[in-house]
Order: C-alpha cells, then sequence, then structure tokens
C-alpha cells in the first residue's frame, strides 16, 4: 500500500478521490440530484482514471516487453470501455455510440491539439517520430473507413436496413477485432522497432510491486464500474437541466472524463518535449477506441445488453469522426509541430463541441 | 501621380481603366442592359483590382515587415470582399455564398493549376518550398472544415434548424476570425520564418510613395463598390440572357473576376520560376476568403444585410470546395510540379464549371 | 505457334484454357443453366486474360518505347473493356457502372493490398518509388474525382436531373479520355524519367514474336467478347441461384475476374521484392478505369447501347471508390511498405465486399 499512499500524496489530481465515497452516500441521500450526482462521479472517475493507467503500466512494466505491450493495449481505455458498458446495460445505445465517436474525435482533435499547444508554448519548432505518427495515423484512418461504411450505406439508402445493419455490424466487429490482433502482433512482435520511442509509459513513474498493482487494477475496475452506473444514470438528466443537448454530453463530455487521465500523460509528455510520447498515446488511443472498444461493445451487447447494438451512426458523428481522422493523418503527415498546428486542431475540436451544443434536441 | 501613371503606361491590362467611366455612363443611359452592364462592369473591375493590389503592396512595403504583412493579409482580397458587401446589402446571398465558395475553388484549382501549367510548360520540373506551402494548405484544410461543418450537419439532419443554424454561423465567425488573427501572429511574428520565401508582393516593381499608395487605396476602393453595384444589378439579368445557371455566375464568373488581379501576379511568379509566390498567393489568398472574408460577411450582414446571413451553402458547393482543399493538400505534399499537375488541377476545376454551367437553373 | 505452346505448358494458369470450349458447348446444351455458365465462363477468362496481357506485352516490346507504353496503356485493361461492352450492349448499365466501380476498388485494395501482404510475409520492409507512386496516387485521385463529382452534386439535388446528367456525362467523358492523352503524352515522352521503374511488362517473360503476338491479340479479343456474353448473360441469374445481390456480383466478383491476369503479374513482382512493379500496375490499371474505359463505355453507349449510359453510381459506390482512392493516396505516400499495410488494405476491402454480399437485393 506504501507506494500508491505515495503516489496519492505526491499528485493532486489524486486528491479528487475523496469524492468516490461521496458519490456513494449522495447516490443514496439524493437519487433525484441528477446533476449534482453527475458532476460527483465525474470528479470521482477522473482520479480513478488515473490510478487505473498506472496500475495498468506497472502491471505491464513487471510481465516484460511483448505481454506488456499487449496488456497496455488491452486495458489501456478500461475507463471509457466501463462506462461504455454501463450505459449498454442500462440500453442507451446512443450515448455508447456518441461516446465511441467522441472519444474518436476527442483523442485525435483535443488531446493531440492541446499536446501540441502546450508543448508548442514551450518549444519553438518540435520535432517526433514521422514513421511512427504516420503508420499510426495510417491504421486510425483504415479503421475509421472501417467503422464508418455502413452508415455511409445506410443514408444512401432510404430502406428498411436493420437486420442487414445487426449482421453486418457483427461480421465488421469480428473483423476489426481479429484486425486490432494482427496489428498488435506487428507493432510488438514483427515490427516493434518501429513503434519504439512511442511507448505508452510515462518513464517518470515507478512501477508499483505486481501484487499491489494488480489489486488496484481489480480493485479500481469495481469502483469505476459503479461510479459509472451513477453517471450513466444522472448524465441525461443533468444534460437537461444544465441545458445541454445530450449529443454534447454523449460526444464532448463523456469522451473527456473518460480520457482524463490519458490526457494528463500527453500533455506532460508535450511539456517534456517527448512528442513522441503525446502522439502515441493520443492516435493509439483513437486506434483502440475504434478497432477495439467499439467491436466489443457490438458484441457484448448481445450478451449484456437489452438488445443488439449496431454500428450504424449518427451521420453529423460520421461526418466528424471522419474530419477528425482525415486532419490527423495530415497533421501528423510532416512530423513537425509549432503552437499554431496545436491551435487549429482546437479549432476544429470547438467548431465540433460548439455545433453539438447548439444543435436542438432530438437530433441525435 | 506621376509614379501611377508610369505603371498605367507600363501595364496593359490597365489600359482596361477607360472603362471604369463608361460603366458610369452606360448605368446611366441603359440601366435595363443587363448584358453589357455586366460585361463592361467586368472590364472595369479587373483594371482596378489590380490597382488596389499595387497600392496595398506598396502601403506594405513602406510600414516594415509586421504591420506590412498584416495589411497585405487584411486588404488582399479587398475586391472580393467589396463585391460581397455589394452584394450582401442587395440581400443576394446566394450569390455571396456562391463567390465565397466560387473563391476558394478558383483560387486552389484554377490559380494553383494554371500557375503550375505556365510554370511548367517553360521548366520542365519547377521546385518551391515544401514546409511552407504544406503549413499552408494544412491551415487551409482546417479552415474549410471548420466553414463546412454546419453544411455537412445540417444535410444529415432533416429538421428545420434555421435558428441553430444562425446562432452557430454567429459563433463561427467569431472562432474564424480569432483563428485568423492568431495565424497572423504566427506567420508574421512567433514562427516568420517559415512563410519567408512565400511574401505576397511582387518583388520586380517598385513601391509607390505613402502619399499616393494611400490615396489610391481608398479611391479605387469606392470605385470599386460604386461598379460592383451595377455588376450586382446587373449579373443575374446577364446569367438568365447569356444561358448561364446563377451558380456558374456566382461560383465561377464573380470568383475569377474578382481574383483577376492576384492571378496576374501568380502567373508571372510561375513563368519566372518563383513558384513559391504563386503557391503563396493562391493557398494564401484561399485561406484569407475562408477565415477572414466569409466570417466577415456574416458579421456584417446583421450591421448591413436586409436580414442575418448564415454559413449554410449549398452541399454541392460543400463537396466542391471540400474536393478542392484536398487537393490542394495533397498536390502540394510533394513540393514539386510539372505541366501535367496543372492540368489535371484545371481539369477538376473545368469539371465544377462544367457541371454548374448545365445544371438547370433554381439549383441553387 | 511455338512459343504458345511454351508458355501453356510452362504457366499452370493457362491449363485453364480447357474451359474455352466447355463454355461454348455449355451454353448451347444448357442455355438455362446460370451457375455452372457463369462459373465456367469466370474459368475460361483467366487465362483468355492472362494471354491477352501478355500478347499486348510483346506488341508493346516490339513496337518500340513511346508506341509500346501507349499500346499497353491502352490494351492494358482490354478484358474489362470487353466484359463491359458486352454487359453494355446488354442494356445492364447498373452491372457495367457497378463493374467500373469495382475495377477502381479491386485494383486499389485488393491488388495493391495483397500485393504488399505477400511481399510482406517474404520481406521485411519493402520501398518503393516513392515519387511515382505519388504521382499515380494523385492521378489517380483526380480522375476520380472528376468521375465521382456529378454523383454528388445529384445526390445534393432532388430535381429530376436526367437531361442534365447525358450532357454532363458526355462532356466528362470527353475530358477525361483528353486527360487520359495528356497523361500518356506526360507519362511517355515530357517526363518519361519518373515513370521508368513502373514499366508495366514482366521481365522475366521473353516476348513473343510480333506476328504470333498480333494474331494473339486478335483471336483471343474475339473469343473474351463471345464468352463475356455468356458471362453477363448469366451472371445475374446465377447471383440469384447463389444468394449474391447484384451489387455484389458486380462491384466484386466481375472486378475480380476481369483483373486476374494483372494481379498475378502484380503478385508475382511483389513476391519478387519489384514493389514498384506491382504498385505502378495496381495503380495505373486503376486510373486507367477510370480515365479511359469509363469514358470510352459512356460514348460508345452512343452507338452500341439501347440508350445513353450517364456517369451517376450508386451513392455507396461513390463512397466506395472515394475512400478507396484516398486510401491509396495516403498508403503509397511513405514510399515503404509491410505485411500488416496490405493486411489493412485487404481489411476495408473485405469492408466494402461484406458489406455488398449482406445488402439486401434491389439495393443498386
Amino acid at each position: 500500500m506504501k507506494p500508491l499512499l505515495a503516489e496519492i500524496r505526491h499528485n493532486p489530481m489524486l486528491w479528487l478521490l475523496a469524492f468516490v465515497p461521496v458519490v456513494f452516500v449522495a447516490s443514496r441521500l439524493a437519487p433525484e440530484a441528477d446533476t449534482l450526482l453527475f458532476a460527483l462521479s465525474v470528479l470521482a472517475i477522473v482520479p480513478l482514471a488515473a490510478l487505473l493507467s498506472h496500475a495498468t503500466e506497472s502491471v505491464a512494466a513487471k510481465t516484460g516487453d511483448a505481454a506488456g505491450g499487449l496488456l497496455n493495449a488491452t486495458l489501456g481505455n478500461l475507463t471509457e470501455l466501463v462506462i461504455a458498458i454501463a450505459a449498454l446495460r442500462a440500453g442507451q445505445y446512443t450515448l455508447v455510440k456518441a461516446s465511441i465517436a467522441g472519444a474518436i474525435v476527442a483523442n485525435t482533435l483535443f488531446m493531440l491539439g492541446a499536446s501540441f499547444l502546450l508543448g508548442g508554448l514551450k518549444h519553438h519548432v518540435q520535432e517526433y517520430n514521422r514513421a511512427g505518427a504516420r503508420l499510426q495515423a495510417g491504421l486510425l484512418f483504415l479503421a475509421t473507413v472501417a467503422l464508418l461504411v455502413p452508415s455511409a450505406v445506410a443514408v444512401s439508402d432510404s430502406r428498411d436496413l436493420t437486420a442487414f445493419m445487426h449482421q453486418l455490424s457483427v461480421g465488421l466487429a469480428v473483423l476489426l477485432i481479429a484486425a486490432y490482433g494482427l496489428g498488435l502482433l506487428f507493432s510488438l512482435k514483427t515490427h516493434r522497432e518501429f513503434f519504439a520511442s512511442a511507448e505508452h509509459g510515462d518513464a517518470g513513474e515507478a512501477p508499483w510491486p505486481l501484487g499491489l498493482a494488480l489489486a488496484t487494477l481489480a480493485g479500481v475496475t469495481v469502483l469505476v464500474a459503479l461510479i459509472s452506473e451513477v453517471f450513466v444514470e444522472s448524465v441525461q438528466g443533468a444534460a437537461l437541466e444544465l441545458g445541454m443537448s445530450p449529443a454534447f454530453v454523449g460526444f464532448i463530455v463523456v469522451a473527456l472524463v473518460g480520457g482524463a487521465a490519458e490526457m494528463a500523460s500527453a500533455f506532460s509528455g508535450a511539456r517534456k518535449n517527448r512528442l513522441d510520447l503525446s502522439v502515441g498515446i493520443a492516435l493509439g488511443s483513437a486506434s483502440q477506441i475504434a478497432l477495439f472498444v467499439a467491436p466489443v461493445l457490438v458484441l457484448l451487447s448481445y450478451v449484456i445488453g437489452p438488445a443488439p447494438m449496431d454500428l450504424l451512426f449518427w451521420p453529423g458523428a460520421v461526418v466528424m469522426v471522419f474530419i477528425a481522422t482525415m486532419t490527423a493523418a495530415l497533421v501528423t503527415n510532416s512530423g513537425r509541430s509549432a503552437w499554431f498546428v496545436g491551435t487549429l486542431l482546437l479549432m476544429v475540436f470547438t467548431v465540433f463541441a460548439m455545433t453539438l451544443y447548439l444543435l436542438p434536441p432530438r437530433a441525435q
């Protein structure tokens, strides 16, 4: 327990852990106070996500290169996955899909853009591993295409395609998971030299002992799962009370909450002029969501959901995801960055956020 | 006045200034002769635009680097702005929007393509500053995305979104102008070394004295404004008489007339193997229209227009602008050019022009 | 005849020639057995396409550089053209259009992807002429844009545009053929040094004598034309019996059958680490279909078709072609390849194939 307590003392973000018990108490005492429960659960999820991320990296560091990379790649977006599973069980498929699309957009535009901006404010021009970024952007592009084609086809066809969509979604989910596995084989085994510098771990922090890391992983996952239920139950009510559209909540708020811990790592890497790290986290996380989290959710919906979930997205989300991945591909193509590149990525994100914020309800 | 007269004697394009008084006389004598007035005002605007461009550069040369760059960037598309304001005051929002989208397409496809072709007919392979072009193409891409997202969202949503569109358009206009300001800060101040070779000024011409330049700037702007009114009033009638669709007139004719002066500079740069100059003018002008002229027109519509103007474009125009900026990004990525690259850019422009020319009326 | 017989003995694919007479006998004896005739004609077309390809290259090798290049470029997709003409004469415009779009997608995703995968399984990282690939991908991108703009405009406009579409299609066809001619002038004459390493010919095989090559070219073209009629007549019935959608048949099956011979060359080049050859065949063939075969079919439809054919594609096909060419442009941009790049291209192709396979009939 000692390294855990030392970490908590050291890292102010973890002081937010105090909100974890508060959420449970509040959800008992005031189950109707949606906005309060929403705010409390956001504040509680952020430090838990940071702990999860640190524990995953510690286990990965102990288990050696390939297995560790596999672990990092699989559990790297555990918070997003747990939140989405809570929404899936509640049958809130619109929220699940919005949070998938939103996570891709938030990682490629907000996380990457803020990293470029924060790094660029301190360093005149920053260089990063162009080959690695290009390969990852390429993977992400292809993954996104795979994810979005069904929606594009459905838009251009006015018939009822429900059965077709379910069949296609399952087929695509299997295909995407296979591609994800082959991608791990490629980046961890056959061609790992290309990905060397974009490691997920934050070199500054010492890894925990294996036992503590595993216990943290298990315990915190349970806590995130419990709080996610409060979060999912309160989020729509809070959105209504705060005057936010459900599209905005799913796309922007959930995505930023779920990715908070990784953003902290990416931003700190950028400030230390280790932009490889930031680009790797941002694009790696985005492609993990597209290639792993999304298809797992589709398949899980047959087991734990009230009904099967398909991969049919709201057309506006399709456009946004497509623009986001293409922007990332174009921007990372040069391997150089300055503050204005980050500003423009953030601006595109703001355009999306503004559009979704102003969009009248019932739009999803 | 002497340098002005010398310039006029020297530059055959300026002999067209003789049409300026003819326009005013003709608009009194034959206010119904739309085709005649249209042709005359086109012939009169072209030399005035050239004068405006030269005067702006002269003022810029006198006021020093940063302020001069700012001036050039702000007044570089003054002709387009003045014509669009005339259309705005007349409530012809379809024409305003078509001319915005058309100017982006004409700059990225026609101006760039003709520069590559003209340069390539004289020089086997031409190289240009790849970093600068890539950055500018990136800016343009992001600006275009920002401009087009509302239209894309609106297309995918069948509800009445008028109020939403107006709120969003004002928000985007403010955002774009802020991005434009930050872009100037970036290219003129913090990272100006990247843009060094893509200066707007044509080194071959001597700058005028400040007084003359300022007087020309003021006087010619008034003349352009007056002739623009004749142009805007006659353009629809002329289109009808000439059998051209309004989409073609707004998108192709107005854009080519407004950009004639800059095209002359870009083409001459390409012939002199100074392709940096040509690419800088073409892409810089396109991004200025997207990031500065368009949002200024949206905000101005609240002051001088009969009704607020939004940023909702005709879907066909959205597709064309998107393809044009993506083509520019792909083509300028290599930093090399030959005649066939220019031919293909011109071919894409011809595809658009042909489509709009043949499109039956009432299509906008 | 001796080299021809030697070739047949040497190359197992040519043993399939035995199916050529079988097709003719079967089509007499069992004209209603669609699935059988379909399978037999596929088996017969594949070796004939290989012979055509070899004969074309032999003629090209004899007639010298420029004329040979012209021949290769014009007759390189003769099989696809002959099949499409058979479908055109039968008035099956949906099949013609699907096979055009499908050939572009199959060449850029399947042929390129399988080349990368097969090459990558043998060689760790493969490099190829980046400048050449980039130029060809650029040409292909621009050609595709030209081909798809009318569909995009039509989608965004709900009026009846039949007359407009026919006018536009003829105009575009003329424009595309002109661009194709200029492209040949560029790649064979003024700038041929850029295309040097991407020659179409397979250096391993000795060219045939001119007389034999010309006779083979003529005789085999007639055979392909005759078998194509059986193929086109049986394909829809076979699709029904096999439970495949017409979209799947046109887009996937016809495209793979028509391109089988070129695929064999491209794959063999990739295994021999001559990836320039593979990329050249794949992208060159795709742009030839877009710039030459498609417009020729439009113009031919006025002469031999029951009615004029336009260039209006099913929106889903537009999306797929657009994604395919953009993927090719992004992927070939780096000039390097490994097995996973090929895997991902194949995955995108599988996404398309799966979508079309599952799509319920009446979707085109």
